[in-house]
């Protein structure tokens, strides 16, 4: 590659990831899908990852489908599905597309509560819907009668009453702050969400409390937000570092990530000088440990939005700071360290938010650049939850996933290709 | 020494620290102190460390002492303190020959509210005030009007709350979960308690909210109970390791330490083997980092019952445990960890409660035995917070002291007398 275009590249970077770390996202408001994400429409389902025709989806993203169908009232029961598809009156369209994350299959559906991050420097939004839990929900591909009863209770009791929250802090909530301290705490903040929920439903409860409304309602909220292993802080979180990478996508020549994301099938990424095209390759096997009872056969292929936390670095690439998911995904401090190691050959810088204090407080490795994870043959590893593929078991395990090289390769030709053009449009001039 | 009695310590001290791994502290109750401490009698000043006479207390102590006669109304003025105390009505004990502990200056006057914690093994009890919290509190030697204030909104309004709220916990609140998953998240649990508090306010806001109490009162005091920091679990916490304390005291023939403690003039231990009786000596000064404004010149000497932590495995015994603590008292994660290896050559074994993520989740070393002081010439570390000493200042930093061997080789001296009475009594048989 010519020097100058390197320089170029290695510019546009700098811009970029000067862009990601100033980000600051901010909790402003919380919403029904169709009135608040941009483009969302009343036959919509937003999902994880990449694009994917209904043929080619996994099961634990049809059987999301199928609850996203039952919850809004399209299906009566989960047979009706495929005629509805075959009908062609529902569009599927990736989270992502329209600047929202989704956790695991990532089911948006219009009518569903979805969180508004802003980010204050640039003034981009993003979206991802309010936490359902690790149980029997959309995310997790389940539909049975749990599921949906509790998006209900979501949708009556929770969704207005977090609007009327966020309402209470004046500024908006900002997030930064609260994964910081998390990530001293023993999140890495993709797997583990413990310390930041703590935080997070510390903020919560002085708003809910200094509402007019009954200890019962508080209580049950509190409960549900603290519920499933105090993980609620996941999705936005997720909203959060979403709104940090679309402070950096759309810099020209830029060659960094701004978007990892599974569908099940498979997995996709964004670069920011390429605009809004996705580069895919089969989504990986995730290398975990199940709970009893679950198992490699059941298991379907990485899934989710959420590794939009390692393209901030978060994740994966904070592993050290979370012992508990070092033991989950069966790494010894000495393999985190040289995990957190190896991302740094991958990645433009340190973040100077996240600092990991048993590494002397060095920031995570943050900011994955196309162009060295292609030279080093070393792909982002990210940590993640297990879904069945059978409906309506939820949560099966949790584990590691180093991701496929074919998207990058992909993304390379384009990046290539694309500096070609612009290198002849300079000759031309 | 004979190695016969080698060996009988040995087991006395083995049967001690299984009494300490075994301990159970569950809070059960809060109330006045004159209505729960066992001893406690309506003249009486219970104070921090070994016992001590008005003329040799540290400027501290004699603050709090006059915040606390000023509090109860036997005195109008701070200048009739001198006079109260030489009409000899006055009775000065120490916290710990009460069963209790005390942070800081330890003041605990008969109306106070203090918590109460049973050790549900064996059956004993221990008493810590309620946190008062960081600032001009009685705890760090002021006496003004806005400290009698804080103690009388906590007499009317915290402490018939919190008597209600630990009701609502059937069966007590064990306190050992808290401290053992706070030792994952940053904390060492004698400086910084983060973690455990946000954990703590997490049980008691449930509590709250089942009350039938308005919404503002519950605010006032989650608002209390996570001020200053989030550290309000700390006398909570005290007096959870109070009760570990007392669990493993009264073993005959074991040399192991029960009691640390430092009244700001001298620092005292109590034996397990020994009694009741109080080994000392001079207490030491602090070395640490200072608050802006502050230095060496106002910083009174090492102060308090927080050492308790120390005492059963916390604090500088886990300093590994907490960044922000190795911060704050300028040891770099290398120090950190020889520290804690250091304090494994004066310990029994390893806490299998407390375990420390980035040692391989090794217990902490716990269980200090005064022969293995004395043997390897090294003495505890410990962490703790400075308190000035002029009055109605505050807590003016925090930092390190590694405490002073004189009170060791004072006990071994009775040790051995008393090993040598044992021993010839059983010629006598």
């Amino acid at each position: 590659m010519d020097i100058t275009f390197r320089d170029h590249i290695e510019r546009a970077n700098q811009l970029a990831f000067q862009r990601l770390l100033e980000a600051d996202p901010i909790w402003v408001n919380v919403g029904r899908a169709i009135d608040v994400i941009p483009g969302m429409t009343k036959n919509m389902i937003l999902h994880a990852g990449p694009p994917i025709e209904w043929e080619r989806m996994c099961p634990t993203l049809k059987n999301g489908m199928i609850g996203g169908a039952l919850y809004e009232g399209w299906i009566k029961n989960p047979e009706q599905m495929e005629e509805l598809v075959h009908r062609g009156e529902i569009l599927f369209h990736p989270c992502h597309d329209h600047d929202a994350v989704g956790s695991m299959a990532g089911i948006t559906t219009p009518s569903m509560w979805v969180y508004v991050v802003e980010e204050r420097r640039r003034g981009g939004r993003a979206y991802s819907g309010v936490y359902e839990g690790r149980g029997k929900t959309l995310a997790f591909g389940c539909y049975e009668q749990e599921t949906i009863d509790r998006l209900r209770w979501m949708d009556k009791n929770l969704g207005p009453i977090l609007r009327r929250v966020v309402g209470t802090f004046k500024e908006g909530l900002p997030l930064k702050p609260i994964l910081a301290k998390a990530v001293h705490m023993g999140d890495e903040c993709h797997n583990r969400y413990v310390a930041s929920t703590l935080w997070f439903v510390d903020l919560l409860i002085k708003g809910l409390l200094s509402l007019d409304i009954s200890n019962a309602q508080i209580e049950a909220i509190y409960r549900f937000m603290t519920g499933e292993h105090y993980n609620s802080f996941l999705t936005l979180s997720m909203a959060g570092c979403k709104a940090m990478a679309e402070a950096f996508h759309h810099v020209l020549g830029s060659s960094m990530v701004t978007v990892m994301a599974r569908n099940g099938t498979d997995f996709g990424i964004k670069i920011s000088g390429l605009g809004e095209k996705w580069f895919t390759s089969p989504a990986k096997k995730v290398e975990g440990l199940y709970y009893p009872g679950h198992g490699d056969n059941e298991a379907n292929p990485d899934i989710g939005d959420s590794t939009i936390t390692e393209t901030v670095g978060l994740g994966g690439f904070a592993l050290v700071a979370a012992p508990a998911t070092m033991q989950i995904v069966g790494k010894s401090l000495e393999e985190a360290i040289m995990l957190v190691q190896e991302m740094r050959e991958i990645t433009i810088g340190e973040n100077e938010t996240f600092t990991l204090p048993y590494m002397d407080f060095q920031g995570t490795p943050t900011g994955i650049d196309l162009l060295k994870v292609v030279e080093t043959n070393i792909t982002p590893v990210c940590v993640t939850a297990i879904a069945s593929t059978l409906p309506n078991t939820g949560m099966i395990g949790a584990g590691f996933v180093r991701q496929p090289m074919g998207a990058f390769h992909e993304a390379l030709k384009t990046f290539v290709a694309e500096l070609k053009r612009n290198m002849d449009k300079e000759k031309d001039l």
